[in-house]
């Protein structure tokens, strides 16, 4: 999958207070794939040690960074605005959560720029930087305590544009699912042991067996763990001083 | 929806490091509805200045914790063992995304304990740790830098199964989706209006009206939206000399 529409994705933080969120956010940007950072209407001075240390190997986002004296100036390229916001008078009934938003600021993004805000950590985006947005998006999150620290919206927004790009190409199984032909040797193998080694007499076999059956039929098997499960009955069956089946 | 099964899930911290991310660590379960916070063989002292500064809020998560000496400690009562990695090696083709493992989480926590486990910052949890794991959990990352925080790793985990809990009732519109009938009597005022502003003459009418038409149907249109534009249209007839159409 082609990864431009995240280069094309923009974070403003507009009037961030603590020097350890921006790190943080460095931090959580490059985790999930994004690295156009801006910085709007902030009028104090860094503490880069501590952004540094946040941004633990992403202190290249910040180095990047671009700064403007207003929220309007940082956005000024941008087709989609998405502005983050927990206050619900003025925009109860527009805010959809991020998951909601992925796709269209996607879609948006594979054409231009597009800017995700957040506002300040004591009082959030205010309504004059709302009015910028295009769209409003509210972080779902628990009613007794809803509020969430900036770093932390900031990853949750990453995230989900991130997984609804579909760049993460996840573990893949190695070894693929076993057949029911793997599967039917290995419960014949296991049957026989069982017996020989006298753990079920023949008139119990067929119950004892649909129960082995059961338990190993709640997951996927795979190919290797069939095989690891012959080798354990196989091995059972020499110990017990039978010889092994030929396979 | 019941919220009971978020109470059953623990979230379980293994030897970290920081008081700083254990405080973030316990806003983030609190903001994700979660409660149950166990640390296991950690054996240095907390810093509880920092770890209450990050907490914010969320002090009483802290307050309420438990420690163990070990991982399989913290554990002993729990059915599910979800433990979280970025190694790929051993477990490579058996780990699932937190969005995947999110509705297995749940099912078990609505019958008992279950438990979400997180490593070390520096290390992440150990194969010996894995072993006493049931499933494991691998956050999506971009390739060039995969690694999270501690504490964003466990805020994505815990919402995940906040969002699959579906305890959240996001904001609604309240005012209802306007019907065709409200919306052509708009399009009837709006289309009086131009021409009697002298906007559009007769013959331009049609094709003008389906452009705003167009423009106007990207996004639902409430029911107030459609009073709003109908009131715009009615003031600029007034405006212009022409009494307003009765309503």
């Amino acid at each position: 999958v082609d990864p431009a529409p995240l280069s094309n994705i923009r974070i403003v933080l507009v009037r961030p207070i603590y020097s350890g969120n921006v790190g943080a956010i460095c931090r959580a940007m490059k985790n999930m794939g994004l690295s156009d950072l801006a910085i709007a209407g902030r009028d104090r001075e860094w503490d880069e040690p501590e952004v540094l240390k946040m941004a633990c190997h992403a202190g290249d986002v910040f180095a990047a960074r671009r700064e403007f004296p207003a929220f309007a100036d940082a956005v000024a390229d941008c087709a989609l605005v998405a502005g983050t916001t927990s206050r619900l008078g003025l925009y109860r009934g527009h805010s959809r959560s991020p998951r909601d938003w992925a796709p269209r600021l996607l879609e948006a993004a594979g054409a231009g720029r597009v800017a995700l805000a957040f506002g300040p950590e004591d009082s959030g985006l205010s309504n004059e930087d709302l009015a910028l947005c295009t769209q409003i998006v509210q972080i779902p999150s628990a009613a007794d305590y809803p509020s969430l620290n900036l770093a932390q919206s900031v990853m949750i927004c990453a995230y989900e544009i991130f997984i609804a790009a579909g760049v993460f190409e996840g573990s893949r199984e190695k070894s693929p699912e076993a057949t029911a032909q793997q599967r039917e040797r290995m419960f014949a193998i296991w049957e026989e042991t069982l017996l020989a080694i006298g753990f079920m007499k023949e008139d119990k076999a067929e119950h004892m067996m649909l129960g082995l059956r059961r338990i190993l039929s709640r997951g996927p098997l795979s190919d290797a763990d069939v095989r690891i499960l012959m080798g354990i009955a196989r091995q059972m069956q020499w110990r017990s001083g039978r010889p092994p089946p030929a396979e």
